[in-house]
């Protein structure tokens, strides 16, 4: 009997494809979508639940509170330009910065495997502490469990984190209205190429580094200047094109992205060429996306690129009341291309 | 060359037991705190920070806050008297309740491992939305990760919660004070046992079911009750023993506890005894422990038994001026012992 016959017959049969987890189901677009949709909204449906928001705004008492989580696996925990736990920090901060929120508070828990070195937690845990001092929010509460050797991969981190919604801010990913305008805080996909490039051990002869970080200055001064801002995403798994395809989606609009104006580096590009991959579909980690009402363009750009981590907005695409629910890229040479969100999983475990 | 020697040399020299994460590490017992104190506490220091109780009180505008945070890695996922989706809800839940607080949203962080069965996810979920229904909370928001085969064990769950502190209370593992009095609101050690004989397929002869449960009910009628309760604590990690000393500790009190009066079922005592464990630090889901004022035993009892799951509540053990930061445990046969808090790892991955 061959080998293969044998283990065919020993085996139970496998379950099929839809009958399992898949890294995709974890990657931030369709196969996500689709379990949130399908699985998550169902079985929780409230009026607070926003299936694809970056967090749920909540009312205790007198105040409106923004309250988000965030798992992070990403693969390595140290990776140029950041690691598992300042990463950790500025994901769950520019998450209730997307919500209009001024970020508090956050709680840590950790997954550690057992062996784990000790001085690498330690270096996790000074650089989530140096992380919150910069943002200015409290770790106030923290859990940490142990599993054995074989079922972790070193250290994962979840943070939740609450803030409190700015006065007169109503942001949200249904709230996008044809005559708007989408603004990109900076560069894209420099988190998700830094990290993949780290993982693979691939040299990109760059100094090419994550974009981790807070997004929180550029965020206040935008909300200063425009508090009429309709909606805030940070465009991490999935990218900018799977984000701005659910804003599409959820606020019924048509969205038209220029290729030429999308602020990409060129190590990034070439590394994206290189690889297959496209930049479009790269995950940032210190970047966000707001749509703006048209006329507010010029003092929107002005706010955030006033700020450290803004200087390089740009002004991508706008809103249309016609192709509602579609994104359509018009390419640097004139064509037009559908974005669709991220089918399958382009770069798994970048955060 | 032997085979042993030749990876003595090819592997790097191990790290010494001090370096590395060990399973005690997320016991909840010695180990555990001393990571918190020398590591996470100095690291996050600030004055919300609560190292030691479960979960943390916040200000927001005019609101005072609880908010907590933990994840779930039991092992099996499903388990007499539960699953790990119930016990994520519960668990949360009842750190929110041991804070004085109601318990109002949850967040979900999935972390599930490429290949686990949609099935045993959906019935997880299912599992997850009950418990949510019958506690009263609602999940607001979520996160999903996958991570690829072997880098996990099917299903960690991470559930943070918000509840709102009541108007008047004012509970911490550092409010126990002379002359108070130590209640327990069930039997002890289930939970740990019934997990633990599911894990090993040991065959207990019983219908041993975890606890697993929310305690908000019988919460509710305490603070109704007696509103000056000093301090409130679920018996998880580490036991009833462990939560004592770290309220002996935070405290600057002496405890002294009743072996005759600590309530533990026949079938948890016989197993124990088989298996070398001690009933008094075997961890509880579904139990409480409530320091209140000497003279409001009597109310306070009542109001814990007139509630399902507070049926079986008992005075255990008195507060005393002496022997500060220490329990002592009176024993059946009148001989005293000091308890200390958990040392090493008793039962992995119970909760």
């Amino acid at each position: 009997m061959s080998r293969s016959l044998e283990s065919m017959l020993v085996c139970p049969a496998p379950l099929a494809h839809a009958d399992i987890v898949e890294l995709a189901h974890g990657g931030g677009g369709k196969k996500t979508a689709k379990l949130v949709e399908t699985l998550f909204a169902p079985a929780f449906r409230n009026p607070h639940l926003e299936p694809l928001g970056d967090g749920a705004i909540v009312t205790v008492g007198r105040e409106r509170l923004a309250f988000t989580t965030d798992s992070f696996v990403v693969k390595p925990a140290f990776f140029p330009g950041g690691d598992i736990g300042s990463l950790a920090v500025h994901g769950t901060v520019n998450d209730l910065a997307m919500c209009g929120a001024e970020p508090l508070f956050l709680s840590a828990g950790y997954l550690l495997e057992e062996g784990f070195p000790m001085r690498d937690l330690e270096r996790v845990v000074a650089s989530m502490a140096a992380a919150c001092s910069r943002t200015g929010v409290l770790l106030v509460t923290g859990d940490t469990k142990v599993v054995d050797r074989g079922k972790g991969d070193g250290i994962y981190i979840n943070t939740s984190g609450i803030g409190r919604v700015r006065d007169g801010v109503s942001v949200g990913p249904a709230h996008a209205e044809a005559g708007d305008v989408v603004i990109v805080s900076g560069p894209i996909g420099d988190h998700g190429i830094a990290v993949m490039a780290a993982r693979e051990g691939i040299d990109l002869e760059t100094a090419l580094v994550s974009d981790s970080a807070p997004v929180i200055g550029p965020v206040r001064a935008l909300l200063d200047a425009v508090p009429a801002t309709h909606v805030l995403r940070d465009p991490t798994r999935g990218g900018l094109a799977t984000a701005l395809c659910e804003i599409a989606l959820s606020s019924k609009v048509g969205i038209g992205l220029e290729e030429a104006d999308v602020p990409v580096r060129e190590e990034v590009r070439g590394a994206c060429e290189l690889l297959g991959f496209d930049p479009l579909y790269v995950a940032c980690e210190g970047r966000f996306l707001a749509i703006v009402p048209g006329p507010s363009v010029a003092k929107a750009l002005a706010a955030i690129r006033s700020q450290p981590g803004g200087e390089g907005a740009r002004a991508v695409g706008s809103v249309r009341a016609e192709d509602a629910g579609r994104v359509v890229l018009r390419t640097q040479i004139g064509s037009h291309r559908l974005l669709e969100r991220l089918s399958g999983e382009q770069l798994p475990r970048i955060c």
